[in-house]
């Protein structure tokens, strides 16, 4: 393990010619654009360049493999983006891989094993980290990187919307817009939704309720209202946020039934509100504003814990 | 009437002392942002500068005026920001104002009569012209200057989504950021909704059609349902965005009844869709992508007729 610069990352991509790059499971736009980003950035060099991805790539980032053909090759120098920790890899994702050469992530909370290691917490998305290796190769934007390279920082600063957002961000996005499509990007990632996502935004409104004079709210979906609406995880992805937004609410929770009796609460907070220190209660974590956990038992048993819990947090 | 160049602007604002600038009526953020912005440049100059607000300043935008106290002087030189037309300003705000100086905006279909016109038609924000002649005039941004620098453009471009934002948006973007409040601003604008605004988003929902094999998706309010939820104009904004972002559909169509039996109609399109011309059927106008009309009649009735025109329209 040993912590390098970005200059030190650039010349050890350069130093090397087969790469594995490995994303993170369930993967966001901020592991796809930078593994893309990458393998395009390697191969315009001359390298060989393939990416693991855990599952079949959701069909929204389509538009970033459009000129990507996996390769063939046996790989000499695996790289891993956006993975903050060894069991956020799938396993179909580690096949043949013993050990990761090369991280690069955002994530302050980085545990992950590797031999190197460039971790800058204040970028918005890792994104950012490869679109300055890439200026430092001294590489020209095509439409590819730059597809790939806005789609990671858009879509993990909710369009430069996110607290996490900086001057640099912008910058970075100046600089490839005019290579990219990002109005299709944005629209396929900030715009548009489904009927049945629609449907299920507008059931679980009604499921809203307001506790502790209205700073805490909380919604919920159960398996029997997916089941009735045929809605799956794709249409529940953006949920979480809407408790959090309402005026007034310091605490925003969703709960969503799954499998086994066991529900996976979302927590979004505002005015400085601990999310990651509120869910550590129930054995869960993530960032200050927004965190998770997971917490067996029936509807109402799960509400009325997380309530008291929340207005005991609040205090 | 004189195009002139925008450092023909800085001059002529350089030139002058005692400044009154124009808003339009419905301020939105970036006729009130181009407005302060303005204004407080000029005092930073050594000038006096009022604003112009036709009514009052919508509660949202408060965080603008915390250091703006209305200084007392006989204007000499009058400037309009953000403003297409003559009867986009408010009497109120036309008062004792009996001609304009100077002209700054970005709507290419302008048509204000004034001594000297500004349009950059290629400006997502009339505020991008403002800051770039703040910086051919040579001021450092201040808090108040980047506030209002950053509502402007990031309330015209959706926070950076919409197809009008440019790399040159970004730019200024990353260069006012470290002097401005743009989390809250990002917060007020894009994030906060009231109770009330969510109990009609959900009841909005409920009245979605979809017609023309999904193609033409229509939603209304009427006066009955406001006046249920106790809802106002103010959580109404934002609505007509919500059946345009149904996959497949190409028109969004939002229907607002308002008193006197007619409907408050805005069309939003995808696909070059010209919504500017659909509308242009009933009387309306506006912008490719995004315009409106007004029609008489019952409910029914008027959804009937915009239903035929869009499908009539869409071939």
């Amino acid at each position: 393990m040993k912590q390098i610069t970005l200059k030190e990352v650039a010349s050890l991509l350069k130093e090397h010619d087969k790469f594995k790059i490995l994303t993170h499971s369930y993967p966001d736009g901020d592991t796809l654009g930078c593994a893309y980003a990458l393998a395009f950035a390697m191969r315009k060099l001359g390298k060989k360049a393939n990416v693991a991805v855990d599952g079949r790539l959701p069909s929204k980032f389509d538009y970033l493999v459009k000129h990507y053909v996996e390769q063939d090759f046996v790989p000499e120098y695996i790289v891993s983006v956006d993975v903050a920790a060894r069991n956020l890899l799938g396993d179909s994702v580690m096949e043949g891989v013993d050990h990761i050469d090369l991280c690069i992530d955002h994530h302050a909370t980085n545990t992950l094993e590797a031999d190197n290691v460039y971790v800058d917490p204040h970028a918005a998305a890792a994104a950012e980290s490869i679109w300055r290796v890439i200026e430092l190769l001294e590489l020209e934007p095509d439409e590819d990187i730059a597809n790939a390279i806005y789609t990671g920082i858009s879509t993990d600063t909710g369009c430069f919307c996110y607290s996490n957002t900086t001057a640099r961000t912008h910058m970075i996005a100046a600089k490839v817009m005019p290579f990219c499509d990002w109005h299709r990007i944005n629209y396929i990632h900030f715009v548009l939704k489904t009927r049945a996502k629609l449907k299920i935004e507008r059931m679980i409104l009604d499921t809203m309720g307001y506790f502790h004079d209205g700073a805490v709210a909380v919604i919920y979906t159960t398996l029997d209202m997916c089941e009735r609406l045929g809605t799956g995880d794709d249409e529940m992805e953006g949920l979480a946020s809407i408790p959090g937004q309402i005026e007034g609410v310091k605490m925003g929770i969703t709960m969503r039934e799954k499998e086994g009796g066991v529900f996976k609460i979302s927590v979004r907070t505002n005015d400085g509100i601990d999310a990651a220190k509120f869910c550590a209660r129930f054995g869960g974590g993530g960032h200050p504003g927004a965190a998770g956990c997971s917490i067996e038992g029936d509807l109402e048993t799960v509400r009325a814990k997380l309530v008291e819990a929340a207005e005991d947090f609040l205090g």
